[in-house]
């Protein structure tokens, strides 16, 4: 056994770049590997130690058990969990994925002896590449850190307790990092996610394109709410892509979802005129939103572990709480 | 016959009171009148001569041939312009409502005597009433300025050289509040306010209302991109619905394209798993947007006495262009 705090990212992107400075700012010894001697070349002259030689890179891990984070696209996390197989089979595991869901079944079926703890830093996408990450990247953000469905007994990833062990390094990794950690399921993670960061990416492609497409005029009129809703369709089309069919049928969900209201909208508009409902109903949405942001955060306390903590960690996050600390084997919470 | 540039405004809220503290800034004579007691006595408390007799600020607007602004909401427009009729038929008259093509039609109709030229200082809707206008809402703003779609040969509003003259004065007022004036027809305003600034309310309301559906984990991890999409359904939902009503059947048009294209999104993520078209296409759109502002714009300059101006006008706000100074008859444009 190594040291605990200890971590090895697999990616050099903006997230998992981020990351390793990260942890080497909180002090904890880091290493990494990347597919692109570039991103490698540039990280080292940085004073990071990040290779091109993957397996060196897992052996260290396996050696010192150190938290392996994998921080790749999703394309490319089957291709790597293979080599986490070959090389360090029974590794602490979590990953920085858009998406849990299908990272956590490419995990079950590929490393399924890996101690593995989903995650998700939310970040955004607008830039990317190691050049773009920074140290201070995940300051506020909320980091989502996945939670069983059920008490995982005897089943891939081992018993509960080695979950909440895991669970608890990881949690004590975006702590580092300056986030809070929202915990939930992989799947309450990539419904939630669909409907507030893959669908506002693609009602921002829609609304850009039908823009551009009514002429420079229309363009010239743009202000602030145009401005505003197409924002996002500014960051790099192919991250964005692959994010969004990442969660695909989630997204499908809260596409039809958002169609359903558009038609009701257009359908309301063209019989009496009216919009009303459309725009209250939206009104008080992002009400709620600013509500649930400004409202007073009760404390609460998780002991991880209590036979009930994977019930309590779920339920804490369904409402919109957080954990915003450790204290041994507590957790300490906002309550939503 | 007046001083040129005394200008009467009817209506007191954030546009009609910003014109008024704008126009009064810029050295003119200004006076106003407003059905709400309060802003009126709010106003004067502030020096601006705002009163609620609104046939008598119509006797002096005709007296001395003003320029009348009529800055009520569009729901009230046919009552105001009936005292208009009543009081100054012959007036100077110029708007700010946000759809043109049914203010053009009630004028028509109800003062069919009255020199109009409309116009639609592109500000936004986020806060309202008097309190919240500024003498610098409409600095580095577009104010659209409205040109008939053909020389209005002895139709409503008299002939194509009277119009050129109320739509200099209109364009001097735009200028002296610091917007650039973008000439378009009211059709054409109608469509493009549609697609920029109608359409993205609707589709943030569509988005604030699934997202909180969705539920306090998905507000809990909502991000730039949920945070951006919904802004402007933070405004107020009154004002944000009727000007969307007003402008109903463009309004439709851009509706349906978006339905058209989200609907595609949808179709293509749920048969091939594809969604790159949609967000390539978005891409390509926002990019449109930024080439567009950042371009360097050709000096051009539109002799509004020539035979061909209204067509000279009409086709540079087709191409995003906009008329920034004026020299005598002449206006000086940055072509888009």
């Amino acid at each position: 056994m190594g040291r605990v705090g200890d971590v090895c990212v697999l990616g050099s992107g903006l997230i998992g770049g981020s990351v390793l400075r990260a942890a080497a700012a909180a002090g904890r010894t880091v290493w990494g590997a990347t597919a692109s001697a570039q991103d490698a070349a540039a990280a080292s002259a940085e004073g990071y130690p990040v290779t091109t030689d993957l397996a060196g890179a897992l052996r260290r891990a396996a050696d010192q058990d150190a938290l392996v984070v994998l921080a790749v696209p999703l394309p490319a996390v089957a291709e790597v969990l293979r080599q986490v197989a070959a090389t360090a089979p029974t590794c602490r595991l979590t990953d920085v994925v858009s998406v849990k869901a299908p990272v956590a079944a490419a995990v079950r079926r590929l490393v399924p002896e890996a101690r593995y703890v989903g995650g998700h830093p939310m970040a955004g996408v607008a830039t990317s590449g190691w050049a773009a990450g920074s140290a201070t990247l995940f300051q506020d953000a909320a980091w989502v850190v996945t939670v069983p469905d059920q008490p995982a007994a005897g089943a891939a990833g081992g018993d509960p307790a080695v979950d909440l062990d895991v669970f608890r390094e990881v949690v004590e990794l975006a702590l580092a990092a300056g986030a809070h950690v929202v915990p939930t399921t992989a799947d309450e993670h990539d419904r939630a996610v669909a409907h507030v960061s893959h669908l506002p990416h693609v009602l921002a492609a829609v609304l850009a394109a039908v823009g551009a497409e009514a002429g420079p005029l229309a363009l010239a009129l743009a202000a602030g709410s145009f401005q505003d809703g197409t924002r996002v369709a500014g960051s790099h089309p192919e991250l964005v892509t692959a994010m969004c069919e990442g969660n695909r049928s989630a997204l499908l969900a809260a596409v039809d979802e958002a169609l359903g209201r558009l038609g009701a909208a257009r359908g309301s508009l063209a019989s009496t005129g009216s919009l009303a409902k459309t725009i209250t109903a939206g009104h008080l949405g992002r009400q709620r939103l600013d509500a649930q942001r400004s409202a007073e955060h009760t404390p609460a306390r998780i002991d991880l572990t209590a036979p009930d903590a994977l019930a309590a960690l779920r339920a804490l996050g369904a409402r919109g709480g957080r954990i915003t600390g450790l204290a041994g084997t507590t957790a300490l919470a906002e309550a939503g």
